[in-house]
């Protein structure tokens, strides 16, 4: 997205200039609710005045705004405000604010503008950019977008809808720069002064051998650096990093930050080029995700609206309410099971939850370890079992060490020692428990292509919670009633 | 960190070849283990042949690496594995790779490699590049070599070490090229070429008037696309983004993301240029902290070594431990008091788990979004008291709806409508109580100046087990005993 240094304001960043325009907000509510009532006094003529004054000068500050300071600053603002604003923006920075916004601003925006203004701003953006939004459009609007492009930007946007949601293909751009091999410097600054508009975060062109062959990579800094009759062949780096649009861009971005990359092709199986990536796509591919995951990690969509009405918000944690309520029935029925040795020995309720709880932690431990592992490509079949090993063998340790120290409060204050045994031998085995269940759970579901994080918790604390309680009050039965 | 393309093996990235390589460790290890006897039959000679053919195969393939690569293997290596090649690599290999590796990699490779060795590598680096590794290396051989460093440089990692760990000055690079704003375009291109190696990631050249006082930035794409003879400051960009030492670096990396930015100047109060960023380390620091926050979540460290001794991992999660059995131990002992009525109404056992998870599930949904929304910046003292509204409410009508189902569930397995009123009552308190925990837990971290995320849950889960076995049993004895 074109971020123009002239829009910004002076000397520094949007975010630290906020404070005006939020002011303004805040006095517009004030008076858009005394303007509701009829202006009957002299005094509330006065406070309209205000309103229409403030309402200019706020009009005038968004002028000025660029779409990467306009999307930060709708991403903040609660409903109300979110319009006053969306509605005041030019339709071009409106268009390209899209682009950057949070998913949650997005999809609420989407659904309340109307697709005749939607389809105006849509206008303004190009193949690349419509593909980007692709999925939160209406399939009616996004038809009419397309039928708004040249034919080319038509086929390329099929192509990169074509591809899978987190590929490489997906995120992949149009706009490269293609140079050939036999080319004098000079050729290729003239060629690259020809252009129209130099795409985003060009810091190298590919060269090409006919048709579209990859051979190597020019940097600009070579172009400036070289004399300008030197040939193209002589002056590029040969074997430069190369991505494919099937591969999965989450590895692609950590290519990239590897490899310190601005931007690289995108090759099909021919080596010939059909895209370019850059490293601002795979940054917001990142940030995306990794936001995505936190909140998926607690059973909530990354497009769950922090400033939307109560009852979306509501709705949107009952299926998570609803998992949780499932399992945490499920696992305490194992208690229903040993309600006779709880009327017995009632020391045994107010224990059994420290067992279930350190199980529960402990996992969730070896799920982080894990989950980073994986993520990081750091586990392989070479070293599976060596890590399967240490785990388990730091649960036997940490199970004994701190299942003898659970053991010495429990006598301390119910001074049974049966209890206390008891205390520390299910301490043990559900550490035990908990740490083979919190690496197979993640192994389980990175094995089946989906995220190892997400639903890895729910899982683990099913496990733990279950056999918590049902190895304590098992074993209370078994040896002390 | 220099990445060379020249290096990099054919045709592709080297996480695709990464097999031959392991394959050989494999071997390697294998014949090791062979070669530690006594070569004592012919058989057993041949294999020490093989053996050696194998490490010199080994040697050939890790000679081409670059740090990156270099890097990427060693994270995935068992400790055995991790030596055999760390001692093979090329030195300013070695040196470079230090920058790329995991922390808890890193960790583990200074603690072993004595401390000449060290040094020698260091010696390949510059200022900016020891003071990101500055935190990992013992004083003495971090003062050893600052001393092999020219006296400029010296002043440099000093200033950099200066800077308090997450600020944009610990995170700068002293490598800015400045023009001035009367000199031509060629003048320009001359001063380009005569520099000796063009710093990594330099999009931009940042336009000064006597001394460092910053007027602008001149692109590269401008410097290519405008006539030789034109001034500096006809084409330069008159208002850059800029950054301030002291400025935190998550929000500098947000800013980076927004701006869509590959490298910025950072300036003094009087618009001095004192340094450079680049989106590289903005993408490292992202990564480390995304990283280091989901481990510190789970009460574990960014330096785990994966692949460490078992009781160093054992002891790395003995204080998570021990705060969740003092937290659980202190949360039971609610439950303690009630111990009476659990003996006249066993089924309470059984359910009051229940309404303590529920209430931590839906709590830790809370700490997610108020926890992505200040990290984002969405939310401020404009729009705070809206949304703690909506999160209560949202409690509320959750807590309603799920009680009373809770309470139908319980009816059906135990027949007694009294259990079933107390355990709606109780779900909805519990759930009111856990949406206020989970708002106010991050927010006061945020205000501490801490991470809002880390230790949350924690304080949450305890409060929310408390609160669920009280209000469940304390509702139970008032109503029901």
């Amino acid at each position: 997205m074109a971020v123009n240094g002239e829009a910004l304001n002076n000397s520094s960043r949007f975010e630290h200039q906020l404070e005006p325009i939020l002011e303004l907000l805040r006095r517009q509510k004030l008076v858009e609710n005394l303007a509701q009532r009829q202006a009957q006094s002299r005094a509330e003529l006065l406070e309209t005045l205000v309103h229409r004054q403030h309402e200019v000068e706020l009009r005038r500050k968004l002028k000025i705004l660029n779409a990467a300071d306009a999307a930060y600053l709708l991403d903040m603002l609660t409903l109300d405000q979110r319009w006053l604003v969306w509605s005041m923006l030019e339709e071009h920075v409106a268009a390209e604010a899209m682009l950057e916004m949070s998913e949650a601003v997005l999809t609420s925006i989407v659904e309340e503008t109307d697709s005749n203004r939607l389809l105006k701003l849509l206008i303004h953006l190009d193949a690349d950019e419509l593909s980007e939004i692709a999925e939160f459009l209406p399939a009616d609007v996004l038809a009419s977008a397309k039928a708004q492009l040249e034919a080319a930007e038509q086929q390329w946007l099929e192509a990169s809808l074509s591809y899978p949601e987190d590929s490489v293909g997906s995120l992949m751009s149009r706009d490269s720069f293609l140079v050939s091999p036999n080319q004098s410097l000079d050729e290729v600054i003239a060629a690259f002064r020809a252009m129209e508009e130099v795409p985003e975060q060009m810091d190298k062109l590919f060269v090409v051998q006919k048709p579209r062959h990859l051979v190597g990579v020019l940097p600009l800094t070579a172009l400036l650096r070289h004399p300008g009759d030197e040939r193209v062949n002589k002056v590029m780096q040969p074997n430069p990093v190369t991505f494919s649009a099937d591969e999965d861009a989450e590895d692609a971005a950590h290519a990239f930050e590897r490899y310190d990359l601005i931007s690289a092709p995108v090759v099909d199986e021919n080596r010939r080029v059909i895209g370019r990536l850059t490293v601002e796509t795979m940054m917001d591919y990142l940030r995306e995700h990794h936001e995505g995951a936190a909140l998926a990690k607690e059973g909530l969509s990354a497009r769950t609206d922090l400033f939307g009405p109560v009852m979306s918000g509501a709705r949107a944690r009952w299926l998570w309410l609803c998992i949780n309520l499932a399992t945490a029935f499920l696992a305490t029925r194992f208690i229903a099971l040993f309600e006779q040795t709880i009327i017995s020995l009632v020391a045994l309720a107010t224990l059994m939850p420290i067992v279930a709880s350190v199980g529960g932690n402990t996992g969730n431990q070896t799920i982080a370890l894990f989950v980073r592992g994986l993520a990081m490509d750091h586990i392989n079949r070479d070293n599976l079992r060596f890590l399967v090993m240490k785990e388990l063998l730091i649960s036997v340790i940490n199970g004994a060490l701190w299942g003898c120290l659970l053991g010495g409060v429990a006598f301390l204050l119910y001074g049974n020692p049966g209890i206390s045994v008891v205390m520390a031998v299910a301490t043990l085995l559900n550490l035990i428990i908990a740490a083979a269940a919190g690496i197979f759970t993640p192994l389980a579901l990175a094995k089946s292509g989906r995220d190892p994080a997400m639903g890895a918790s729910v899982v683990l604390t099913f496990v733990t919670d279950s056999m918590g309680f049902f190895i304590f009050l098992g074993l209370a039965t078994w040896w002390l009633i």
